[in-house]
C-alpha cells in the first residue's frame, strides 16, 4: 500500500477501506506515516464527505489503534457525558457526582482545555492534589469504590487520536465533521461505556457556529454511538453566552461546588448551568436504567443536590483521586490573585449580547488557559460575571470582575471584557438554552 | 502572522494577500514553516480557486525566492520552452539546438524524471561527462559562446519552489493548476528569458487527463507570463500515446540524433515527434524575431535540420557542457544492455492505442526511471516502439524491444509492455497531434 496514493483517494472523493485506514493510522502512531503525508490527507477529509460506513470505519480503527477497557467486571451499568466545549461549561463537575451517587456508574476521560475553551481536566487539577493521569488498575479501582473517576486520555487509549489531534490544533484541520466525531467516538467507545449522552454545542462560543452543523455532528456521533452497541442521546444546547458566572479553573470549580451545595442555581445567574446540568443528569440516569424518563430523571437529579448526596459524592471522588478535601470544603482558604479588577460598562440598560469567545480568549490573557501547549495554567486566574444576558445595569455598574497575577495585561483583559458586553435600550428575545434532542429514532425540540 | 490562521484562509476560501505569501513561504525555505503545515496548506489550495491576482502574487513571490537571473548583458533574444511533461518527450533535445542554430538565444532549465515521465536532465546525463549542474556564471558562459545551454534548477533559482514541488511529491498535491502554474513559472521568469513556449499535454500519458483542464492550465501560465513581461504561447498536444518511438534515456537521446541528423522523422515513426519539434521551434523563432511567422519558423526548422546546423549546434553543447562528443558521433558504441527483448502481441490487426501510463511505468521498472528519490538511473535502460497507433501488425509480430540489466523483472516487464497495445480489427480515428494555440488574444484551433 502507498501513502500518497490513498492522499490521492480522499482527495479524489473516494472512500477508503478498512486496510487502508489501518495502514495510514497504525503507520501514523509508529512513525512510518509522517506528520507532513497525515496532515495533507486530514486536509483533504475536510472537503470530502465520509459516507456512513467510512465514518464508522475511521472510528473503528481509531478505537483499536489502542486499548478497548473491559470494565464488565464491575457491576452497574456505566454511562458518560461528553460536550464538544464550551466557555464556563463545568457541567461535567456537576453532573458526574449527581449521576453516581443515584447509582449508575460514571467513567470518565476528559480532556484539556482547547482553542478558546476550558478543559475538564485543567478544572479538576486546580484542586490541590487532585490526580487525573491514573493507571488502568487505578481507574477501574476507583470506579468499582466510588462509582465515578475522572480521569485524561491514557497512553493506552486511542493513540492514534491522541497524536491526530496535536496535529490537527497545527493545521487548521480542527473543524470537521468526521474527524470530530471520530475523535470523541474513539475515546468514548475505548472507555467501557454502556450508554452515552453527548452535549452538542454550537453559536459564537462552540467549535460550531451554526445550530445546522452542530445538528449533523450530533447526527453523526449518535449513529457511531449507536452501531457500536451504545445508547447514545445528544443534546443541541446553545453556546452563545458563556455558562453560568464563572471562567477559570478554580473559579469554576467553587461555581460548581456552590450548586452541588444547592446554594446556587436556582434563581440565580447559574440557572442554565444548572438547567442544563439537570437535563444531561436526567438522560444519563434514564440511559443508566434508574429513570423512566428523562423528566424522571431531572427529578433525582435535583434531589441529589438537596439531600447533599451529589455534594458527598463529589468529596468522595477528591479523596480517591488525591485530592486536598479540606480544600473543597473550606473554598475561602484558596489562594488570592495577585489582582482583583472591576470591569465597567459605560451607559446603562439592558445587556444583548455576552460574547463567549472573547471572554475565553480574555480567561486565556489572565493565565486561566495556555496560548502554547507546554504554557503553565494559573489556577486562580479566571473571571466571574456579575451580569448575564437580559439583566438591566445601571451607567458604569459592574458586569464582571477578572482575578489574575499578571500586572501587564491588566489593561488589555480590562476592555476586552469590558466590550464583550453589549448593552442595549430593550432587552433581547430569550433563546432557549436546549434546543433539541437527537437519540437513534431522530431529532425532536426539547419541551 | 500566524501560520494556522493562513491555513485555515485558504481552507474557508479567503485569497492571501503578498506579504502572507511570503511569511508562509520564505518561512518554508529557511524552515520556520514545517513541512506539516505547509502540506496542509497546498492541500487546501487544491480545493480552492486561486483569483488571477492571487496567482500572480504566487508566482512573484516564489520568483523572489531566489535569485533572479539577469541575461541583458547577452545580446539576443532568449527563448525557452516547457513541456508538462510526457512519454518519450524528447522535443527539447531537437528543438534547443534548432532554434539556437537560427539565431534566437535558449537558455533552458529543466528537470528530472516525475512519476511516469522522463526528464530532460536524466537524457542528457545519459551522455557521457555531460554537466547539467553548471554555475550560473557558467550557465551564462556557454549561453553567451554557444547560444544554448541546459542545466537542471539551481539552488539559487527559486528556492521556495524547488522544496515546494518535494513535499508536492510525497503529499498527493502535485495536479493543481495555480500551484502547477507557478512551480513552472516561478522557474522559467527567473532564468532571464525574453519569451517562453509552452507544451501543455493532456491525455492518458500527461498530468492532466482532459483537454479542458490543461486548456486552464494553458490559459493561466500564459496571463502569468505576459503579465510578467514575456510573450508566452501554449500549444495544447495530445499525449494518449508515446511521442516518436524511444523510452528511457539513452534511447532517447539516440532517437533525437537521428532525427538531427535527418535520418528519421519524416516519413516513419517519429514524425510525430518532428511534427511537434518544428511546429514549438517554429513559434520559438516567431516569439525571437528570427521569423514574421510559426510557419516560417517551421520552414526555417525544416531547414535547420536538412542543413545539418542543428546537429552541429548539439555537438557543440555536449563539448561545452563537458560531454564526450565521441559518444554522439558514435551512438553505436555506446554499453549495451545484458538483456534485449523483443514483445509480440497475439492476434493480429490494427494498434487502435498504445498506453504511454502503463509504458512509462514499464520503463521505471526496467530502470530507467527513479521509484525513489535516491534510485540510480540505468541510462541504456528502456523500450522501443516497433509500431504505433494505426499500424497493421502480423499474428505474434514484434511491436516493442526492451533493453534492460535486471533479469527478475523481465517477465513482468513484458506482460507489461504487451498488454499497453490495443490491437482491433479497424484502425481507429487519427487524433490531432496539436489541439490549439493559446495566446494572450484567446485559444484558437491548430491548422
Amino acid at each position: 500500500m502507498n501513502i500518497v496514493e490513498l492522499i490521492r483517494k480522499k482527495r479524489f472523493g473516494g472512500a477508503l477501506a478498512e486496510a487502508e485506514f489501518r495502514f495510514l493510522l497504525n503507520g501514523y502512531v509508529d512513525g512510518r506515516v509522517p506528520d507532513y503525508q497525515m496532515s495533507a490527507f486530514l486536509m483533504a477529509c475536510c472537503f470530502r464527505e465520509m459516507s456512513d460506513e467510512e465514518a464508522l470505519t475511521f472510528v473503528d480503527v481509531m478505537l483499536r489503534s489502542g486499548e478497548v477497557l473491559d470494565l464488565s467486571d464491575i457491576p452497574g451499568v456505566k454511562v458518560d457525558k461528553h460536550s464538544t466545549g464550551g466557555v464556563g461549561d463545568k457541567v461535567s463537575l456537576i453532573l458526574a457526582p449527581i449521576v453516581a451517587s443515584c447509582g449508575v456508574l460514571v467513567p470518565m476521560i476528559s480532556g484539556r482545555g482547547l482553542g478558546h475553551t476550558g478543559g475538564t481536566l485543567d478544572k479538576l487539577e486546580s484542586i490541590p492534589g487532585f490526580r487525573t493521569n491514573l493507571s488502568i488498575p487505578e481507574y477501574k479501582q476507583v470506579l468499582r469504590k466510588t462509582g465515578l473517576v475522572m480521569i485524561g486520555q491514557t497512553e493506552e487509549i486511542a493513540p492514534a487520536d491522541k497524536k491526530l489531534y496535536a496535529l490537527r490544533d497545527v493545521t487548521g484541520t480542527v473543524e470537521c465533521i468526521p474527524l470530530i466525531a471520530g475523535s470523541i467516538m474513539s475515546k468514548k467507545l475505548a472507555e467501557g461505556i454502556d450508554a452515552l449522552v453527548l452535549d452538542v454545542k454550537y453559536g459564537r462560543g462552540a467549535f460550531m457556529q451554526q445550530e445546522q452543523e452542530a445538528r449533523r455532528l450530533a447526527e453523526t456521533l449518535v449513529r457511531i454511538g449507536t452501531y457500536f452497541g451504545k445508547e447514545t442521546m445528544a443534546f443541541l444546547t446553545d453556546m452563545n453566552q458563556p455558562l453560568g458566572i464563572a471562567i477559570g479553573n478554580w473559579l469554576e470549580v467553587v461555581e460548581s461546588m456552590e450548586c452541588l451545595l444547592g446554594r446556587r442555581g436556582e434563581e440565580d445567574a447559574s440557572n442554565d448551568l444548572m438547567n442544563l446540568a439537570h437535563a444531561l443528569a436526567g438522560a444519563m440516569l434514564m440511559l443508566g436504567k434508574r429513570a423512566s424518563s428523562i423528566e424522571e430523571g431531572e427529578e433525582m437529579s435535583r434531589e441529589a443536590i438537596r439531600s447533599g448526596a451529589a455534594y458527598r459524592k463529589f468529596l468522595e471522588l477528591v479523596e480517591m483521586q488525591g485530592g486536598d478535601v479540606g480544600a473543597i470544603e473550606n473554598l475561602e482558604n484558596y489562594p488570592l490573585s495577585k489582582h482583583t479588577i472591576d470591569v465597567r460598562i459605560g451607559e446603562g440598560g439592558f445587556i444583548t449580547a455576552i460574547d463567549p469567545l472573547e471572554l475565553g480568549f480574555a480567561a486565556i490573557m489572565l493565565g486561566a488557559g495556555r496560548q502554547k501547549v507546554d504554557d503553565r495554567i494559573d489556577p486562580k486566574a479566571g473571571i466571574l460575571l456579575r451580569k448575564k444576558e437580559g439583566d438591566r445595569v445601571e451607567d458604569h455598574e459592574v458586569v464582571a470582575t477578572f482575578f489574575t497575577d499578571r500586572e501587564d495585561i491588566i489593561d488589555a483583559a480590562r476592555s476586552r471584557i469590558a466590550n464583550s458586553f453589549q448593552v442595549g435600550t430593550t432587552p433581547s428575545a430569550q433563546r432557549p438554552l436546549i434546543h433539541s434532542l437527537i437519540d437513534k429514532a431522530g431529532a425532536r425540540p426539547w419541551r
